[in-house]
C-alpha cells in the first residue's frame, strides 16, 4: 500500500524482527497490519534471512517488500545487558540500532530483551545531553483517551533532577503522540492525610514550577487520577511506576475475567451476550492491551521503540505507528532544548527553595 | 438479633459514629446490616447524643439498643494530627480509643480522619514492642479470594526492618481474617530485566528467609501478582502501596464504566443486559469496594479499625465484621511474639549477609 491517510513519509525504520517471544511471523503480520492503517515508512528487516523470508511469505507481504539486512546472531531474553554488549554485536538488535546511528534509519523497533536494547542504544546512540538516565514511558488508557506514565521500570531509584527530566521527556513524547500543544503534567504522589510524599518529590515539583513555567504542570496526582485522565503525563520513579502499571494490568485482567464469567454464567446470560455482540466488540477493543504497545526509550539520543516481548500483530502495528509519529516530530530536539533551559535556570540560582536551601544541590 | 451464626461473643466494640463523610446515619445503618449477618458484639456508640438518637431511629434499631457515650466534640477531616492530639481530647474518637485503653472495649471502629486516628491510637495505646511505626493494611480482592496489602499509606519511607515488621503484622492479620495457618507472604518488587529493586528490599527478603523460617515467605511478587492471589500478604512501602491501591481502584472504576457503557450501548444491548440480570448482580457485588472496607492500624497495641471516610452501610458492616474477627483472635500477641523472635535472631548475628555485611545495621 503506497497511499495511506498520510502522504508517503520517506521515513526509514529499522525493524528488529528477532528476539520477541513470538518471532518474525508476528512482527511481519504487525507490519502488514500497520500498513493497512496508514503506516507509510520504508522498513528494513533485521534478522535471520531464512526466517525472514519464511515470515514474509506467511504474512503474504508481496507488495513493497522490505529490504532484508541479514544478521545471524540474536539477543535472547536471558542475555544480561552487559553480556549482550560484549557478545552480541553481530545480532539483529545491535545492527538495527546501528542503522539509526549511521543515519540510515530514523527509528528502530524491537520486541527483544529490554535491558539489552537499553544498553545497546545508550552505547551506540548516547544519551541526550542533560539527561542522567533514560526512562521508559508507558501509554495508559484513560476514560476519555490515553496518557503517558514514566518511568515504568528503568530506574528504581531516582533523584529530584531525574523526575524533572522525566517530566520534560514525557511532555515532549505526549506532544508528539497526542498532538496537544501543552500537555498537562502531574507528579504521582500519595494522598493520605499528613503525607505529602518524599522530599525529592517536593523538590522536583518546586523545580518544575519555577524553572519551567512554560510546562502545564498541574502538581501532584494520585494513583486513581491516572485512568481518570487528570494529566496527559504522569511522572514517577521506576519502582512505583512499574508497580502501578502491573497492578493496573492485573486489575483489568481480573475484572475482565469477572465480566467474561458474567456473560457465560447461564443460558439467559449467554443469550444476552449474543444480543450485545456489537457493543461487546467495542469493549474488547478498549480492553486490548495491544493498543498501548510501543514504548520509546526516552532520553536516548535517537528513536528506539520497545515493543512488548509478547506483543501480537496488533501490538506490533501499534509500536510501528508510534515509531512513525515520533519520527515525524522534532521531539528529541524539544527534550534537548527544554532540559538545557531548565538546567540553566536551576544552576543560575533563579530557583530558590522555600527555606532558602540550595535547590540545585538538593535535586541531585 | 441476638442469635447470629456465631454464639454471642461477649466482645465489646467502641464505635465512633462521628467524623465520616456520611455521619452517624450511615454508621448505624452499617451496624444494623452487620447484625443481620452475624455480628454479635456489644457496641457503645461515641458521638453527639442528639445525632445518635436521631440516627438510631432512622436506622430503626429498637432491639439491643447500644449504649451511648456522649461526646460533644468531633475530629474533623481537616484537623492535623498534632492539632487533634492537642485540642480534641473531648472528641468521640479520643473517647472511643480510651475505652480500649481502659479495657472496657476490645476494639474501636472509626470512619474519621486517618492521621488523627493513628496519632491518638499511638498516644493512648502505644505501639507493640519491637514495631517502629504502625502500618495500614488494605484488603484486596483477588480472582479467587482476597489478600492483604500493606503498607498503603502510613509510611512513605521505610527501612528494611520496617518491611520485615510489615510482613509479620500482615501475616498475623491474614491468619486472623482468612483462617489460614500459614498465610503466604510476598515482597512487592519490579520485574524488569536486570532490576531487582532497592537494596533495602533485598535486605528485608534476606531477613525474612533466615530469621523467620516459620513464615511461608515466597519471595518477590510483582504488581500483577496481587490480584492473581499469588500471596495472601503483599508487603511494600507506604508510597508504592498507596499508589498501587489507588491505581487499582481507578482501573476497576474505568473498566466498570466501560462495562456499563456496553450494557447500555443500544436497545439490543439493553435487552441483553435485562436477560443477564442475575449474573450482573453477582458482578456488581464482586466490584463493590465496600466488601474490602475496614483496615486495622497494624502495630498499634490495641485493635483500631479504620473505616473509609466515604464508606456506605455495606462498608461499615464489613469494618465491624473485621473488628470482630480480629477481636476473637490473639493476633496482637502473635505479632509481639514473632517480632521479638526475629529481632532476637537478627541481633544475635545468626543472620549473615551474603557478603558478610552486618545485616542488623543494614536493616535500620
Amino acid at each position: 500500500m503506497s497511499s495511506g491517510p498520510n502522504s508517503p513519509s520517506n521515513i526509514h525504520i529499522a525493524l528488529d524482527v528477532m528476539g520477541g517471544d513470538a518471532g518474525p511471523d508476528v512482527m511481519l503480520q504487525g507490519l502488514r497490519q500497520a500498513r493497512e492503517t496508514g503506516f507509510d515508512a520504508e522498513v528494513t528487516l533485521h534478522g535471520r534471512q531464512a526466517d525472514i523470508e519464511a515470515a514474509l511469505e506467511a504474512a503474504n507481504i508481496t507488495d513493497r517488500v522490505p529490504a532484508i539486512a541479514p544478521a545471524e546472531d540474536v539477543v535472547t531474553m536471558e542475555d544480561k545487558p552487559t553480556d549482550a554488549l560484549r557478545r552480541r554485536r553481530g545480532s539483529s538488535m545491535w545492527q538495527a540500532i546501528a542503522q539509526v546511528k549511521e543515519g540510515n534509519a530514523k527509528a528502530v523497533v524491537s520486541s527483544g530483551n529490554t535491558g539489552a536494547l537499553m544498553a545497546m542504544s545508550v552505547l551506540q546512540l548516547r544519551k541526550i545531553e542533560g539527561i542522567d538516565r533514560p526512562a521508559i514511558g508507558a501509554l495508559w488508557p484513560t476514560v476519555s483517551s490515553r496518557c503517558v506514565v514514566l518511568d515504568v521500570g528503568a530506574n528504581v531509584e531516582v533523584s529530584a533532577n531525574q523526575l524533572v527530566q522525566f517530566a520534560i521527556m514525557g511532555e515532549a513524547y505526549a506532544r508528539a503522540l497526542f498532538g496537544h500543544d501543552r500537555p498537562s503534567v502531574g507528579l504521582l504522589n500519595v494522598g493520605a492525610e499528613e503525607l505529602k510524599g518524599h522530599g525529592l518529590i517536593q523538590t522536583a515539583a518546586k523545580i518544575l514550577r519555577e524553572a519551567d513555567p512554560e510546562m502545564a504542570f498541574i502538581g501532584f496526582v494520585e494513583g486513581n487520577d491516572i485512568s481518570k485522565g487528570v494529566a496527559d503525563v504522569v511522572v514517577t520513579d521506576g519502582f512505583s511506576g512499574n508497580i502501578a502499571l502491573k497492578t493496573a494490568e492485573g486489575t483489568a485482567r481480573m475484572v475482565g475475567g469477572w465480566v467474561k464469567d458474567t456473560l457465560t454464567a447461564n443460558l439467559r446470560a449467554k443469550m444476552g451476550a449474543a444480543l450485545m455482540m456489537g457493543a461487546l466488540k467495542d469493549l474488547k477493543q478498549k480492553m486490548n492491551p495491544s493498543r498501548a504497545n510501543g514504548a520509546p526509550l526516552l532520553g536516548v539520543n535517537g528513536l528506539v521503540i520497545k515493543s512488548h516481548g509478547g506483543a501480537d500483530a496488533d501490538g506490533v502495528a501499534a509500536a510501528l505507528m508510534t515509531a512513525l509519529a515520533l519520527a515525524k516530530h522534532p521531539y528529541l530536539e524539544e527534550i534537548q532544548r527544554t532540559v538545557a533551559k531548565v538546567n540553566r535556570r536551576v544552576e543560575s540560582g533563579a530557583v530558590a527553595d522555600l527555606d532558602g536551601h540550595d535547590l540545585a544541590k538538593a535535586a541531585q
